[in-house]
């Protein structure tokens, strides 16, 4: 017998603890609903991996729409599902939402660039690579009726190009309403490509030729945005530095130009921040994001500046992956994180988690800069490496 | 009453759900040792995420020591828990597992460099700048001496330092056995550094100065590289790639070519790979590895040659951070994962993973390749997107 | 008396040559105009620099027009005049040209995208920026009304703007003509500013905010271009890489995948290519080009295929930054240099120029890349170092 | 009759005059020996290309030697030749050189760091490149007595290697003495390699891999260093400020974060400046170095920073590649601009020649960002659009 000739999960975890002689008791202890999951989340399932969950917040987000009309505002308080196994991160957090909080909230901003599949194309040399380029720019319309078959939630917004010799990049930018949408996009791509083939007669080297891209650091991402670019600001006054945060504005100043600009410069860095990576992978577990994309979340820019004596600080993030349906968002204990959000997989509600996030990361990015000014961060982890809880 | 006053993981939760009228129930099932959690790992802690935990495998690896001695080789088959939520990863993986195991198994290296934490100096100008530089330069012993107070498991390695102007960066290089050892490193520079400047003056001006660098994508990781390097070969024959794979080797080639090579050169990419992201994620979660470290180790070059027929193809992880004790490895679904790959935290035990790591990431790359060569990748994801398990 | 008390340049170099008691006549040697170079191009001017200028070719070059009209082939043969003080590029060069002449000349295409120019605005906070953006995009035809009022030979074609924090950053693209055009942007760009200034209120904190971003090494250009995107491509036979080349397609095909894709990508390098830079600054020099823009030169990617044994090369420049009229190009020298390839600067020129550049950079690709192939490029520097012609 | 079939500069010259019915008087002028550069620097030379050559300065320049002996000031006002086309330029650096020198002068560092030649070697598989790596680790002392049999002013420093599956690549570092030393070890490289092939076996594919990485921009010679690592400081006083370079400590402050840090993290830059280039090329230029190392010099940071109503300035170019003998510091015109300097090609001079090189980008920056600061620079280039010079 092998692993897949048992077909539940509790027959898979059994043979795996017999062929090892191991005990899987928490693995097999989970809720996820398993005829779902194994279908469409995990295939070859054994049970659950748990991850403890914990509450920042509440912060308080200012919704900052751009335009004509000027500003309408919509405040509110939040209390964020973070899982994480990193101890102190939800304590820095939370401090973080506590001063944001008290200086008001965090305003937020969200653009919504669309999820990216970049498909190469091989020409027979440049000038077929020149004019299938043209031939592609002409035909969007057309392009986009073959994505339109494959979803009613689809929509091409824009193609970008790029030939190289016989290579042809293409770069599909969707807009994949409330899902964060890869899968639909490469089932989109894919319907595009048999079209593009089949008038063209140009082959498809590879649906997913990297200029997506998905899922590996690069500029590209940085420079043209992925899924939505976000924003978060907020100013903090010197009271609130001192009696929250334990430290003064230039101190913080000081630690940021030296760690997050010229830190990251010298070890050619593409994120210009303390600890995105941080906020993003605790909120995408919680919330059932796809976790290899904490990689794009990972890049962006935090800036401070001294106002007299308090301090403005702002979070800028070009590629957020996210998505309220779909994927791993249907599990039943992610739902339930998505639920203490407010959010169902309504329209709109994937803009409000990207804004929620750009919040997160704005409170843990200060609540760090906040530790490392006053050399706080090695006491709580030395808390906890004695087992205390930091306080 | 505010969520601080709660002290129960339950009572946190119950107060939440009154709070916002939800139901958490499903957060609130877990086997978690709440204790240890809560003073660990995860402050405010109400309860935990499940995800799904599914087998790949298994895959023969080979273990490949380099020097003097010539190779010992040791071959194992291993079972490979993989915790995720994106459909058709796991069936992916586990058919690359398949190939390459039919095909002889995965030779795999592992090179430690060590745990990095960077902190910044601020001096007086150039002519301290470089004194202070050289003055550590000298002191290599006391420095090890100072971060061997903090622990009996830590050992300094190396220091690397840049001068820009007033500011002086220092990478420190640490073993810390089985250890990740992030926090161990903090405590430790931490220490190191009043030392330093009781004995200078110099100030630091942050125990972490993104010199280390953490959790950012950065050329400074992949080319001086962090925590462990990791590789991993196979020489797949013609047989495996047309009855397995369902492809052939030109094929997986071309793509390979068109795909991690120019596609990621023409994106500004640091990851001249196909998905590495993908297999560290899934194997990070089940394991209990930090997610934000997925940045890191989503970062290295997939590649491949033809041989004949046959297909020749090695995974390179310039900075893979792993660890077999501490953080979210003693929880206990991740305990009984790691106990799946035979693995409790003992001397070698985190070499032993981050060599797994190499040989699932090979795995995973071989399948996509392979996928995308014949152009299955987005059927795959049309038999998700209806519900039913890819075959 | 002081350098700046003196007005001749001989005066200036009489000055130098006393106070340091030395003779500079090969300085005092030259044909410049004085009054001119004084004027517009080198103030102090105390005479010029030699730079030794030799000429490659005659290299075939197939002009390679896209778009829906099809292909009028223009071909014609050029000599290249190149200035340089690196023995044995010139003969490499030539080498290439004369392989591709046999193989029936290099196919080239050139883009436009446009000299940049990208000033940084400071806003009150993220709501301003944001408004400020929308207020940029909805004012395009006005900032391009002011540009035209500094020049009747510049056009604003598009506008990219990005925002972080307080700092608003805007990618003007400008059409110079046969300009390369630094300094007219420059000039428009000031203009432009002061109208955004008078008309939003919103604060240039510098015309030249690094999101141009010139005569530095960046990612943005390569991803959106600058000045021109050209490529050029060529088949090299069998017969040709053996009797001209001394070598074959498949070594080609070895070390260029080898060095130009494995080697840059792990070096953290922008130019995929075995030395762009080289042929580019000869080029640049002879022709009275800013070398500063070697940089931009300095990137892009080489690709080659085999073809049975043959060999099929392209190079793709995604930023090139040439001018035909202004600047070093009305230099006596560098006039006569242009007029080697028929270049006066009237209409078309600069795009003509920028076809040559790459047909000539794929000249000393293929010719370095053969040489490398087979072992030869230390054959050709010891020749050197002993003081004899390459052959 | 082909170009090849002539033998002198003004046969070829007259050749193409005929060929093209043109007149190339002026590239006929020159007064560089004929017989040496064509055998060492220039082939198929035709005559020279002459580019202006001005003086900016004095600039005082302070020798800054670090470590336990502590400080020896030499201190010296230098003349410094720039040559250059592009108008403005040298008035600018002239400026910054005289608010330097006001200011007490420009203090300077430089560490040698070595040329690199970077082969890239093909083994059968990752066992043998790790025991391949292994042995060369072990050879470094054979290695280097390989590259001294061609030379006596050569030695290698150390070797850094890269195992990428099959590929190995390895980095060497030589001094070269005071030759920039390209050629010098290409030659040396070739020596090692043809050593290291006949005792292994292993099959170097190419003598450069591009992990030397020459002439590209690479984030390796950023992070490791190439050529020289060079440093310049001053610290400018408020009346300097004002009355030499018009504007104040807070202006350039904001400009410089503006531009140089922000602007450079969202362009994807490896330079962190405002124009290093542009010093480099006509200082390059007028010196006789390798025109297309201006990539490398085009890399690197500026800092500034605020002291009270001062300002303190610092540049630091990692991967500076220069020498003062051979190449084209050979050439009757490149030898005089060095003799301005003071500079024979003796012990001690190419590091002399990289200070100074450290001095005068420190001019061009600081007063680049003092006319960016108040708003000059556009008026420069307006008059020089209007043929006035820059006041």
């Amino acid at each position: 017998m092998k692993l897949k000739d048992f077909k539940s999960v509790k027959d898979r975890r059994v043979f795996i603890e017999k062929k090892l002689s191991l005990s899987l008791d928490n693995i097999g202890s989970f809720t996820i609903d398993e005829a779902k999951a194994t279908s469409r989340n995990c295939e070859n399932m054994i049970g659950a991996a748990q991850i403890p969950l914990g509450i920042a917040g509440p912060i308080k987000i200012k919704n900052l729409p751009a335009g004509e009309a000027g500003l309408k505002l919509k405040i509110k308080n939040y209390y964020v599902p973070l899982a994480t196994t990193e101890g102190a991160l939800i304590a820095s957090v939370n401090r973080g939402c506590k001063a944001i909080t008290e200086s008001g909230g965090a305003s937020v901003f969200v653009e919504e660039v669309g999820t990216t599949r970049g498909p190469v194309f091989k020409t027979e040399g440049l000038r077929q690579s020149l004019e299938f380029k043209t031939w592609l720019d002409q035909h969007f319309n057309d392009l986009n009726h073959q994505s339109k078959k494959t979803s009613s939630h689809i929509n091409l917004r824009k193609i970008d190009t790029r030939v190289v010799g016989k290579y042809v990049y293409v770069r599909f930018y969707f807009d994949t309403e409330e899902a964060m949408g890869m899968n639909m996009v490469t089932i989109a791509t894919t319907s595009i490509n048999q079209f593009i083939e089949s008038e063209t007669g140009v082959r498809c080297l590879s649906v997913a030729g990297n200029f997506d891209i998905d899922k590996k650091p690069a500029w590209l991402n940085i420079i043209s945005g992925r899924g939505r670019r976000v924003w978060a600001e907020a100013v903090i006054p010197q009271k609130v530095l001192k009696e929250t945060l334990k430290t003064t504005a230039t101190s913080i100043y000081d630690v940021w130009l030296g760690k997050c600009l010229l830190g990251s410069a010298i070890s050619g860095s593409l994120g210009f921040n303390a600890h995105f990576a941080n906020m993003i992978s605790a909120l995408f577990l919680a919330t059932g994001q796809d976790l290899a994309h904490i990689v794009e979340g990972s890049a962006g820019i935090t800036t401070t500046e001294l106002i007299d004596s308090n301090l403005y600080i702002s979070v800028y993030l070009p590629s957020l992956m996210v998505g309220t349906i779909g994927g791993g968002t249907t599990l039943a204990t992610q739902k339930e994180s998505l639920s203490i959000l407010g959010i169902k997989g309504e329209k709109g509600d994937t803009d409000k988690l990207a804004k929620i996030c750009a919040g997160v990361v704005l409170a843990g990015e200060l609540s760090l800069l906040a530790s490392l000014s006053e050399g706080s961060l090695a006491k709580a982890h030395a808390h906890l490496a004695q087992g205390k809880l930091l306080k």
